[in-house]
């Protein structure tokens, strides 16, 4: 069952959130600050049973500066070529951590240097993770959609994305990777969050998202019963008064005002039955988005979205922008 | 449909769990490192539009100092007699805060002090709350149940039960209420709390609860699916080595070692068809419970338990024990 | 998510249901009979453990005279003043009954005489009740919407929305209350109900509804499944034939219909989320009410409406429309 | 999923349940002043399209002489041999009616004269009924299981329970049926009345009951959360301290005590994964029963129960009982 | 709740699909190699309980020959009068099959032969079948939806329809059955294969259909998803890149195509809560059917659709147009 | 929540499966006619994006010669030693197929040959297959496990474990492969299947099973109502008289009956909360199983069972097993 409007409907739908004023500005403070908390790369080997790949566990400042984890997998030494290999940084979806350092194989497998953040305060989920989250938890609905939601300063996701960022400005420091050729990439909250790596590290090299969340959050919360963007319509069930607060706030981190500041070339996909992440939402940021742009539209698919055949479509993608050479 | 063991077995049944090593000076350190914080009581009155009620927005220094806020109802002046009154120190249920000023009238209008205590760091479910909870956030399953589980030193409920019994050293500083006759309840995990604040404070002068949460976690993770129990369940189910480490930390605060330590007259109620706390966990507790108790059975109540019904029994619970002069 | 069109299209809607004939002769009639079958209004002091309240266990003459039962909760005497007490006549949603003595406390602590009316045959829900109802039971779907549903003469609210309004009659007669401050009011059941007695009881001085259930039926019944609109569907599903003849009885009841025949000022809610009751149907009797009126708008609610926050607002409402003197 | 004990544990179970005291006169004084009460058994001819049987539509006095409608299906005349019809009264499910007139063929194709009994004040369910329930309706939960509950005098199924014993005597007093060839039957609902029935008239020639219902009610409610049964655990969770007077008005007419009074021979049936009605309810009614007795178990089927194949066993069963002549 | 658009709005909407290319060519030349292929038609009677019935077990040559199981239920001779028997030729609904012999008897009892059709592969869901399906089972969703859907020569459906046209072809071979008079008919599957067989033997005498499924394929995916449709889409979740292809097998035996090709007096029904099979679907066959047809409408059922009432009228249909003659 | 009996419990459970007559005799000649019908291994390379695993996709004959579908993903070239590799056989879980090329990296990254097998007419639910089922349909309830069902001639896992054991064969003639060092492996299904194979080709160096499903199949259905065990409750629910029959065809297939008889080195694990394959199940397997054994036991994981832990902890125990030249 579709889950919202036509195919050609979405084709013409534009979302109404409009840019919050000062957002730029928000911004630019917060990566300037986080950049200016200094902190290290650190790089640490990993033991597996693996034999084709290498596996690295990375921490580097996140947002204040706060140690960020992150698992870095390379094809094993003897395929590595002469020159330094093109980056994906990857982020994953709600509830997830890094997970294991022997899980998600695909992309260092097809050559790439892979990093995959972990993400602050979840991954007790279906993945697990290593990295808390910091702040104070004022009264929330359990998840972190509403954690410090009152205001852009605490919300959880300006901590979330600046960590996002920083994980670029992290594998640029890093020996035999091309900081010339990173590009940004996730599923659902990943793709979310990638699209807001794009707009505050403008010049990765390319933005791949699937069914990504966070988008369009009036829409979101109007049409959809689903966690996670249920968490905040509990909220606002809960705290009545706030409604145009809240709503203020989720600006600030919303993936179509983040879209407008993406300059790079980017795939995004859609599934017409997802009930978790509206395909109108997604379709709101992708109208939105900045750079050059295609879609891919999985009809009949729910939340998993393009699953194995769009991550083929998303590896064609990248090497057509980031180019063969040292994969 | 009956969600345990029958009452005849009931009444046999004990809990297995022990006392972990070190938990008396666990928690003496904990409420001595509380108490050495200092902090105010704070109580400013509040407008609402009640007659026979007065209500004041109390701040108390909690867990480590940290300002917990409650309200205090009170009977209207021209209803209060001369001496001082009784305290109801009330905790309440998962999820949940204060709630309104105006919510919550029972205790007072039957002539009792009424202190409210906020849950930190919950309150945006069924009612709302106004106090943060501190600490980093871990990996961590939505909601608190898991938050800080790694350690009895970073467990959330090491926290909340602090607040528990700060609140008994906050009421009993305020004037005009009788700290003699200070008695601490709750319903689920309010019951659960009561509990905790009876081991931790043990002169007060009652304990009563309703279905109280957080008892007897081997056996509750063993029999129940629901939520919040299941919170630790779906923890365990990914961080599968932690077993042992989480078990050792829950027993710092399980209702059954807490209760032990219990020394003031108790009343108790359990629901035979309670899916969300089983009826076994809570006669766990009451067998344990080291002061003179009592219990009532409601054989065909879920977890709302005996509602309306134990209130009143409670009332009259209170009635016998705290006397009435003053109410 | 929303259950039902946008905001702006329902400040736009208008209900298609269309006065019966004879509904006024019909409920002229029937409101006759009642007042001319005679009864008693009793009063009985009932013994609780509260100290700021006294309530009474009150029992009128209804529909055919017939007895109902009720609570009245007045201010301890200490805190009356020297005039009589505005009155708040409360009907009660789907399901329960006046409850226990000691419940629904916040109307008296606000300084009304609060009557809560028992509902018929109801009672053993979510709260209890003491008053039978009487007529045979012809088949039916279990619950009361199909209750004697094949002639506008034998159909249960007929009879409940009798009752509602004699209990007006009821409060006007009982010394220490203003029969010109009387309110009616009340939540789902309670809010069609109020709205009936309304305009049965044209003059009562204020009106205030709370997701108010029963309206505009041939629209509820296509847009939801939930009961208890969805009883009145799994009639027809069974009884094919009587479409035209139940939807002839339901508007003798329809709170569009009734709406109609306001005139005190009023107060309506609704919730964008409300499953229930879909706020169209809500707007629907809004917008065809006949009196002065103000309607307030929760976004991010479902049957819940605005709770506490709406009854303060409630309180607000009916201090500004039956003044302050006695409260 | 077994929804209960193991088979070979059921056929040791032995209902708890005993007689209540008078239970014998309580009937004796039923049954008596419904046939003190007279009215007639009326027999209308139906129009149908049906060509192999000929269908009739019965009113006979039932529980203080209300009428109670039925269907009676034959066998076409040209069918008929010489002698009288063997009879199959029939009574149906919880929330059933008798139906239309052109469903229920089977027992008429087979031979027998079939009298499908009403069930006053349900039928707007599965299947349509047309006989109204008397008596006021105190506060109930939906549906008839907690109808006047509070006495053995004005509880539901003492009406319906004498309606299916009037049912009996009216046919036998109809020409062209055999009164000494007349079975009762029924499945769910249907077979604890028939159980009822061959407890009341104990010289029918036979009892054939499928999944039996209304049997060994503190076992049922304590092991299932299905309605019908749960009705019963609903309104003793509102109504706490009826507990005893509700168990003790369920023992006249649980099946376990009508069980006991039967002497015709009889066929049981029961599901081992039958969620409705437990199957240690109708072996308790069966170890319990009076006269010789058989018993089909199906160890894979839930309520359904042995559906066609059984009732093609029961053809078998009142062949062998009332034999073939004019079958 | 309505499950599609209004009613108003259903008599205006047409399906958008289209004929196949080659699809007259494809189904020519499908059932003339199943004609070639030979076979008989076999008729053993059955031993029943019954009297005023006779059954007889068919088996026919069906799709390629294979053979096709049925059952064939006759007036007792006693009430057969001179000429030949009209007949009803019924398909049966999803997961069942022919059942037993001696359940549905409404049709014969009103004085038809009454072949009831095997659905091969089917029938161990609700009722049980006898018929083997063939052809290998290539990847596929549980069920039949998407058996073979990759060919329109190996659908699943191709084989079943085949069978439906060969049940006619059979039942005109038969003595005391009239072959000028063959109705076919049928609910839901039953209903969409009876569309079929009107197509494919055009000179039936009449067609009746209660909620028929596997009209309108692409609507019917984009609006439901309740199985049996919703197998479709799961397929095409997995098999992404196959959407154009299997919708236009589906096209070659959607019942709008078929539809197309009736030339019969046709009767339909549609319930506007059908969630299993939208009406929209329904009516999109019905506004496409080629030759006279009327509609009945049920607005307040589910896929239970009109129940006995659309049978009874059914009966009164085929009266009309197949004559009264010998039944 | 535990769905099963407690650990202790599981250590001293025995299943009551016995071997029926004519087993080995039953799976000798099976086994000998497959192999007997000859038939190529076909192995040809895949081109995918990946860079350090080549993947190739082989076709084999399994049961009656049938061709099988299967990829073989080996490390590259650069990174493969001198020796031949060890292999792993791999079977799926319920509903899936052999997915895509790219999927499924672990095993070849860390060294082995992982030859995945499909299977047959499965693969279009998680993950997609591309091998056919064959034989005849007869009535069956929507799924594999009743098809064939009524003889262990046809019964589906008749085919499929055959297929297994061919898939053993078809390894051990590949270059580059050791056939000596060969172990079966798998999920669920997957890990039922494995057992299979141990058993049918004992001298396979290993075998290693999660929460193997198609184990105890008598206590299985008593205990579980999920699916797949499910889909045989509701065949015998329908095909009352088959118990006995069915029950005979299952112990043919039963994992208990089948580690009898296998000889390998092996490791189980097992989940305490999964109530798709509940772990008395897999203990009754492994209790019986013929070789030296080990058990991992998850406490609160569900179906999902050990996740990467018990993939890594699979991946020491093979190297234990299969040493570690070559890999």
């Amino acid at each position: 069952m579709r889950t919202d409007i036509s195919e050609p409907e979405l084709w013409e739908y534009r979302s109404a959130v409009e840019d919050p004023d000062g957002v730029d500005a928000f911004w630019a403070r917060t990566l300037a600050e986080a950049r200016a908390a200094g902190g290290e790369v650190a790089v640490r080997p990993v033991e597996t049973p693996l034999r084709t790949l290498e596996v690295h566990d990375v921490t580097f400042p996140g947002f204040a500066g706060e140690p960020v984890r992150a698992w870095l997998r390379l094809p094993a030494p003897a395929l590595r070529g002469g020159g330094p290999l093109p980056v994906l940084v990857e982020y994953v979806g709600y509830g997830g951590g890094r997970g294991a350092a022997e899980e998600s194989l695909l992309w260092a497998s097809a050559g790439f240097a892979h990093l995959q953040m972990d993400t602050r305060g979840q991954g007790s989920g279906w993945s697990r993770g290593d990295t808390p989250d910091t702040g104070t938890n004022g009264p929330q609905v359990p998840g972190v959609m509403t954690r410090g939601i009152t205001s852009p300063e605490t919300y959880y996701y300006r901590r979330l994305f600046t960590d996002a960022a920083r994980a670029v400005d992290a594998v640029r420091t890093l020996d035999g990777l091309d900081p010339e050729r990173v590009a940004v990439a996730g599923t659902s909250q990943g793709g979310g969050t990638a699209i807001a790596a794009a707009a505050l590290v403008p010049d990765v090299a390319a933005l791949a998202v699937e069914v990504p969340f966070l988008c369009d959050f009036p829409r979101a919360l109007a049409i959809t019963d689903a966690d996670p963007f249920h968490e905040v319509t509990r909220y606002l069930a809960t705290h009545r008064e706030q409604v145009d607060l809240v709503m203020g706030v989720l600006a600030h981190v919303d993936g179509v005002v983040m879209a407008r500041r993406g300059r790079a070339p980017a795939r995004f996909s859609a599934a017409l039955m997802d009930a978790v992440v509206p395909p109108s939402t997604v379709f709101g940021a992708f109208h939105a988005y900045g750079g050059p742009k295609e879609m891919a539209v999985y009809p009949f698919n729910g939340h998993e979205g393009g699953g194995t055949a769009e991550d083929l479509a998303t590896l064609a993608f990248l090497r057509r922008h980031l180019g063969a050479g040292g994969v």
